[in-house]
């Protein structure tokens, strides 16, 4: 660590004081930058982008440059291990992923396998290239999606409000559910490795279908999992596990191997202080506050930073920035964080 | 009341003790059932079923034949109040409900009025001939979307994960959203007066977008306008207020006049217990349980029973019932409940 001129996150992560609080953006690196959308228009598509390293590298480290982030995070996708275990998948452009096939019986289960590592090492060579062009500014996050939306996607085929067929899967056929559940988390760990020997400082986890399940459900089902994440990665680089609209698991989820836990907008931060003890807490702007005014970007930014005072925080908003916001209310974001003392 | 040969709901939302828990689904009258999709097919599309009072009472009755629900809910649907209102609305197949018009700008607000709620007369005739064929069987439940969901679709145009162009509206222009808000508040008092008036026992206001709120902005954008609906109906019908997703709210639903407070599946019954002392609670069984067998539907419902006991209780699941459930299960977890007896 000691190459790195910012290392905020990382400290922060471990619960230490630092001078002021580290920032950094979900989904930064991407279209609310025209510098993002000019390499994107340049290549046949999204996946092209995702499994070119040397494109890859050059949209991650463009939020370091331009909106000044404590972090740049790798480009890359949570579907990248669903298709290295078997499961192509598509990004059909204002609708989102598709996979040709889906897992719902046995049967099915034979088209997948856990996957060899080798086959994201597209991920790896990003995240190289990333760490030599960054010479050490900042940090680089490296990432996968939680087993249970991983298997989310599996199931269901594509996105959707409700995953009734994953859950219905849960269900109605808990055995074969826990299967691929183990398939995924085993290929999740090798791949999380896999990034980390490349050089990732810091390993986010994005569950990000959480909130379909109920608090028990979650417990038994996904918890368990990222247990076994945790667990295998622990003392290889921080983690931070972020379960989107769990707000009743934070406290389990707290209850791991991780550092720190993301929050979404939902939860009170007062509530996730009490349930997070001990655990540094990431979040949590509502990101359509970014659609307001500067003055009102101030404001609430300053409130939301408030409510962490004497708490290890790294600020971030609740979920992904919305592609359709101005760089500038980002970085009026991003410049209140970084002067923000509390006294 | 009196003519009402089964009034339990009507007395477990009163909190009075019940000699056992109610039970209704919501999305009861629906896609799960053949018989409903056999009346769904007889017409040209989802909306004349609904502007059909004779046939939206046919599918209304259906789950009280068939399933034996303690409850009917008046078939129709919360879109009817924002095309009163002046914004046309179509049901893609598929799809879900889509606008032609948005309200994004002070301009586009000439576009819409205040309902006369004469508009919906098709609606009060439906619960009319409901009560008429039903015979004083069940009660039957008006219902309307809460303020803000209708705000959601009359902004954004369409469903939306994240209902981003809603809420930027709220950022970017407050007296604009505000104005809106009021709108369909005033259109909401009064059609569901005229729903009451028509017949309606009970009256259930779903705010089911209601989790893209942070608690502090839904307090401040959503609670008020339902304050005035419920200030407005107090002593006219119980009310019933179900913000799903919204689980940090439901202390601020329970202050407001209302009777019940529906819960979805991610919230912990001894949490919202806690939350809405001096409130029925209705919900809240993970829907995708009904995928389940027979044995693990009665082994859950009976659990999520249990929970509930010592307290004022509707027993629903936690969000509506998913088309492709069987009636056969549907009607395993309505026996579970109605045979349920805490000793």
């Amino acid at each position: 660590m000691s190459d790195l001129k910012n290392d905020l996150i990382l400290r922060a992560a471990r619960g230490e004081k630092t001078k002021r609080t580290p920032v950094w953006l979900m989904r930064q690196a991407g279209r609310i930058l025209p510098e993002y959308r000019a390499v994107r228009a340049s290549l046949s598509g999204f996946k092209e982008l995702v499994e070119t390293p040397e494109r890859a590298a050059e949209v991650t480290i463009q939020p370091v440059d331009i909106l000044g982030v404590d972090a740049a995070i790798i480009f890359s996708d949570i579907l990248v291990v669903p298709e290295a275990m078997g499961l192509i998948y598509q990004m059909v452009e204002k609708k989102g992923p598709l996979f040709e096939k889906t897992i719902r019986t046995h049967k099915d289960l034979e088209q997948v396998k856990v996957c060899d590592p080798e086959e994201l090492s597209y991920v790896y060579e990003a995240i190289k290239i990333t760490n030599n062009e960054l010479n050490g500014r900042v940090p680089l996050i490296g990432f996968a999606g939680a087993p249970f939306t991983i298997f989310c996607y599996m199931v269901e085929g594509s996105g959707s409000k409700t995953f009734s067929n994953a859950r219905k899967l849960i269900y109605a056929n808990p055995e074969l559910a826990h299967q691929l559940m183990q398939m995924i988390t085993d290929s999740t760990i090798a791949y999380l490795k896999g990034q980390i020997n490349a050089g990732a400082h810091l390993i986010q986890i994005f569950d990000s279908w959480a909130s379909v399940l109920g608090q028990e459900l979650y417990r038994d089902f996904s918890l368990p999992y990222m247990k076994k994440i945790t667990d295998a990665l622990f003392g290889l680089a921080p983690i931070t596990l972020f379960a989107k609209g769990a707000n009743f698991s934070i406290k389990d989820l707290a209850s791991l191997q991780c550092n720190t836990v993301g929050l979404d907008w939902n939860v009170p931060v007062s509530f996730a202080r009490e349930q997070c003890l001990g655990k540094t807490l990431q979040g949590n702007l509502d990101p359509a506050v970014l659609y307001s005014s500067g003055r009102d970007i101030v404001y609430h930014t300053k409130k939301m930073m408030a409510a962490f005072v004497g708490h290890p925080h790294i600020a971030n908003l609740g979920h992904g920035v919305y592609p359709d916001m101005r760089p500038e209310a980002v970085k009026t974001f991003i410049n209140t964080v970084k002067e923000y003392r509390h006294e």
